[in-house]
């Protein structure tokens, strides 16, 4: 029998906080209490004392090894998984693309090829529907049944991967008979397209004009409209990367009503200030993601909507892009900039830093939002998202009392620059647990390769 | 000179009745008061003892000798104005469609030779938009010059005449840059297909489908894209036909924060009742006409709009089409009746009984929506819908002792059917005067012919 | 016959101007027209080319020789309403205060013996009533029948004006039944009380504490609190001097249900700056007035609320007591100078400047604001607040391109300083008629001394 | 050492539900997991395969031996407690009333003497503060210090508990200064009042207007009030028994502003209709509690805001009268009828029922709701509310296989009546743990007398 015991941590639910052993057996925790003098002294231990023994981190949005913008995002499974485990996330959820030509099963079969045999952590899929052709419902119907149980479309990016408000309310049809979910990219993509084509007229071509080519507006519109689509086919949807604080009202008003929909914020949303679009340059490219990192009043309300409840989810929309590609591209036009940024390595530690060590959400919220939210959304809870008898073994131990250094330096994303460059985090990540596996130890990955597993969700 | 007296009558407008009469010179009022004693005998009196003396009916909302749905509106120029003259209607604001292949200015050319020798009222345009072009908007700017100072775009009817949101955007910032208004048809028209599609493959063909294909929602949902649309555009809009309460508290609220805009409902809303869609055979198909009717919540709604301005007109949207053409044309299939009914004749006598009558608002209320603020909107007042000094003398007489009855029998409408059948109004209009010119006695036309005069607004 | 002939001025209304003569006969509007040609030469004519023609202020608000705080107002009707006169207001109505151990008819007798034959414009009374006693509905009813047809209650000041939500209740059934208005000081009252305790109990004793202890949020508690009590007695009411942003945002969310409440904001609120509660010394003290001067947010919100008509009147809430006065009273303690500052002699003129000359408001609104809205509210309409066939001959005769300079040292109130000190004003009130009597000429009195007449509405 | 294992149960929580054992030691959690096995045979073993799991009940809201309206409610701290045990609550927070002519610290040392030796479950208190004296906030402090951590304000019931909006100010500061909490009942006392008045004027003395004397107003003008004073004082707030969609709307809005304000209902509002009070008889009486019991629109509401969150606890407000008592006192006047009544015993299950057995929330709801947040809302958690390795071993077993019928003949309450007879509840409470002592099977007590501890908050 392979088991642990992990001693004396803190361990952290979004309810509270105990003081208590957990036993692991056989990749999954098997009992939690106090067992130090009850557990035979063969089982391994592992001191906790002083540390916090958390669920491991499900980042939800990821989009690895993604042909997206006429290119690739910089990470492929083994590159992207190492990354996120040694930042303590044990689980992602990737978007996989509807490729050109091919029906939703081609794809997914394609993006299965991607992730086996190469991630070395759990990992579902989303998939991305972009191009509706008869029977795609059927096809939406099969995959759930094959466990990717989650869908996602685009209200952005016309002429790749806008769909329009008809489409719309035939997939949340599908999703609503198929019994799985939907995620929405909820910006207005023709207003954008327009105001973005005035601004690149008027000569203002660099990439600091991203940001003012999607203005907050053009996000909560589509969100009204979203909202209003899904209760008109009556089946609830998921918002990703929401930005703004009227975005977060209109989710919290049709919450209040009864209208079960949900959302999720980004790390950056959270923690970065949108001053750097006025940086000198090509700078402002490294936050040329969508939307835009928007003023600190939408950031304090992202952060209310975290704490009531709105925003359940924490997501790092890691879409990575090298800074070099982005000038590749975009340097005439910031329009031609590949849209997205890195973030599944940091999400976990600059939510700690930025949310519980600076006093904007408790311990408890951060595993709520980082892990079991996450889970719940996603149908993996409770094997996934807690620290409970019977369930997967993914935990985290951290040092309340460590401090670890961002840099591109030493990160394991493939990846030539991090938005969080310099960012002091008042904890360590001593030990990543992967179904009872230790995979990292203090950011170094010591896992095996290749053993993250599917999940049907 | 032309001169005559309009003695004794009680004088209303938006902000009051006051007991005077009305002198008029060479087609404009030239006085209002105690004028009688003042007055030489040779003037020729009027009297309007116990009568209230109103500025003329200015509906701003007509569909006159217009392609829509593959057919043509019923009534020319000159059907539709002895219609609306006889009904006390003494100005139209009409709308010329753009026509296929046609830019704005031909359509434009095309419109004003339909009217023109015709009309036997004045009247304006203004022109839909449907189909943008390179420089588009310099036509606008230079039908604006001419005098048609106003433009229509339709967020419904995908493969006819929806435009998306950029190019609702692009053509915002057009008429903002010209100087015009903007009239919106909103409702979304993609979602409304789907529905409708799903309903007809239920095998639910019939005329009632109307209604459920068209949910309120679907107005609400466009009509808060559009005013978001407005705001990231910074130029405000005017919209046509509103039916739902969403859509009149979408419109409050804008307007509580400031921003101008301003929306019209139509006679049908605010006096009948949707329960036509349950009757039998192809009955419903007279209602067919978009927004459908509404329920009775909807109605009040709407009256608690007109009585707290947040809606400051009532138009006919008179868009007639036979009944036998609704057979002929969608007997099998209701998305294929074309979308309109008459009501330029009997605007001003409905809205008397159901809202003056019934106390459903004042009759200064009735002159302001029905005159005041329509001229307001869209440029033409003090010229038209006021009698003040210097004002055209467009007046009606009405007699709030004499009682009209509506019937498709005695109409003059081009129309065999009429949706206000049966009503007793408790009123008569006595007397329309246009431009001082007396053209209808107790709903005869007695006026010459293609009298109209061209608006420049 | 005494006949004028106002020629060639512009008159505005709420609803637009026209370029027109005036007649007046018998202290009335005879006719309004184009008029000089057919008028005898013998009536007197008054040039008005290029000037504004508007009916005379109307100041709804004021408080003449009036017992409040332990002291008397300044003004009595003498030298209250010879400054609303050359102000270019022609009516006021004025608060009758209860009197102590007085029941309200008595307390209106005492009222009428101060205003009769020493007012020199028309006036009218509504009367406070501060203390309940058996019957005090009946009395209420015979005031009603007596041409005082409107109330007034406090919900701040306890110990001397304070009623409860219970007497609130209970006195809006009594003007329910009476057919009567009321008018209501809306502040929670206990709290204020309280903060201002602590703050003086701080050391805070100087008259800019006067602020601080009336936060914006004691207001909007009141108004809403009122609004629903309101409600569940079926009888609406009438807000005095609102200043805030929630205050506004209260009342258009019930008026947009349909709920008939109305408001008022004062010239004040509308053209200050709470800044000179930061002033040095007793300086303060001039504006110490309730509820207090609010920041610009608040002021951006009052503009908004008369543009969008939820505030539907601009009084003056003239309440004047001496600076010296102040001083005397509370050098020592900000709670006890008298709250309280002049206002009916400048209200015309400032909301010309601030409103009109500044482009905040039309010309159109400002007539609405000052004179039109305050008639109708307190039944004066059209007897007052128009120019119109058989109206009074309230009227003021303003030039656009005078100017008038506001200074304590020129003004006709009994004050020894005013709010507006070195206002320059553009424009000037050239004359100004009181049923047709031209009883100022540009700011000096020139009519017979206790002229005015009560009125009954 | 005292050990039991309860085995193979499924645990619940607010987060999920798993199935494992309990190892119970020294009166508390010593471990949850695959336990069985490693367990001595000696430990006491409970069969709790196919039952649920779950924390004891707590009730937040009791009035026992309290003198309230004139009379004293039924049951003392022996009868109330056994029936709170035995329907599987293991906790309650008792009100104690602040007595006449007496200072909190007296009246909380009487309210002690009448629970000490007698509750046989684990008790707590919060002291109403009816009538401020000097210093009554250093006594609030004290309190504070020695456990008893929450206070209660009355917005009602003027000339016994009410206290007005000055003094709920002050309480807030002082609450706040001490680290307390603040229970407010929010009813406009002054209005109900006068309605009551002119009800029972018109001779509607009968139980069934109680109902009509309390409208829904009446508690969302309060509820609206003091979430405004609270703001206005800093100090978050929690309010009692909300009933109305009105109030859970007002709170909602609060919250979503980041506002920290919490709120309860109460088993009755979510379970009972409003029928009752058109029964014929006195009938009515036995619902004549405040709020009373409103529409089913309401009662959606509710719901809605406990699936929402909003509404963090559901409590029972247990405050009973017997039907012959109210019949004593209320004969003739409905105002005279002691308002209150029973629920201690019934809440779990009825819950249960009402919400789990018929679908209107989710068995971990159930948890979160009777349990879990009540504890962490009054400082009690993680001790009490959830089955975690430290906390007291407070547990119901409960079959959802069995099957309870409510009846007074059965009820271990000192009643005559219950709101909840014939209820049929779809479970069955099996066994009940306090501090892991069995106290209560199926019903039945079978503790020790008087072994309920005072809990230190």
């Amino acid at each position: 029998m392979d088991a642990k015991l992990l001693v004396g941590g803190t361990i952290v639910s979004s309810t509270g906080k105990v003081r208590a052993d957990v036993l692991i057996e056989n990749g999954k925790v098997a009992a939690v209490g106090m067992l130090d003098a009850a557990t035979p002294d063969a089982v391994e231990r592992v001191d906790c004392d002083g540390k916090y023994v958390m669920p491991g981190g499900i980042d939800v949005h990821t989009h690895i090894d993604s042909p997206l913008m006429g290119t690739t995002t910089a990470d492929d499974f083994v590159s992207g998984t190492i990354a996120a485990a040694t930042g303590g996330t044990t689980t992602i959820v990737d978007f996989g693309q509807q490729l050109a030509g091919k029906n939703l099963l081609e794809s997914a079969d394609a993006h299965h090829k991607k992730a086996q045999g190469k991630s070395v952590i759990d990992y579902g899929f989303h998939m991305c529907v972009t191009d509706l052709y008869e029977n795609f419902d059927s096809h939406m119907a099969e995959l759930t049944q094959d466990g990717i149980s989650s869908f996602k479309v685009f209200m952005a990016y016309r002429g790749s991967l806008m769909i329009n408000d008809g489409e719309l309310f035939d997939i949340l049809k599908g999703v609503g008979s198929s019994g799985a979910k939907l995620c929405v990219h909820a910006e207005n993509g023709d207003v954008i397209d327009r105001i973005a084509a005035d601004l690149y007229a008027q000569g203002k071509t660099g990439p600091g004009t991203h940001e003012i080519a999607r203005p907050p507006a053009s996000e909560v519109e589509a969100v009204s409209r979203a909202i209003k689509i899904s209760r008109m086919a009556e089946v609830p949807l998921y918002f990703v990367h929401l930005s703004t604080q009227g975005a977060v009202e209109e989710v919290a008003a049709a919450q209040m009503t009864g209208w079960p929909i949900s959302a999720e914020t980004c790390t950056h949303y959270l923690s970065l200030s949108r001053d750097i679009y006025d940086q000198p340059g090509f700078e402002p490219a490294k936050a040329v993601l969508t939307p835009p990192l928007r003023t600190q009043e939408h950031q304090d309300a992202l952060w209310r909507g975290i704490n009531t409840g709105a925003l359940s989810v924490v997501s790092s929309d890691h879409c990575p892009f090298c800074f070099e590609e982005k000038q590749r591209m975009g340097a005439d036009d910031f329009r031609q900039i590949p849209n997205g940024g890195p973030g599944v390595e940091h999400r976990m530690l600059v939510m700690y830093e930025t949310g519980v060590a600076e006093g904007k959400m408790t311990i408890e919220k951060f595993v709520e939002v980082t892990a079991e939210n996450p889970a719940k959304q996603f149908d993996m809870y409770p094997k996934k998202g807690t620290i409970a008898p019977g369930s997967d073994a993914d935990i985290i131990v951290v040092d309340p009392n460590g401090t670890t250094l961002i840099s591109a330096d030493t990160q394991k994303q493939n990846m030539d620059y991090t938005l969080f460059e310099g960012f002091k985090i008042r904890c360590s990540i001593d030990q990543v647990f992967s179904r009872g596996d230790l995979i990292s130890v203090k950011g170094d990955y010591v896992g095996a390769s290749g053993r993250g597993e599917f999940i049907k969700r």
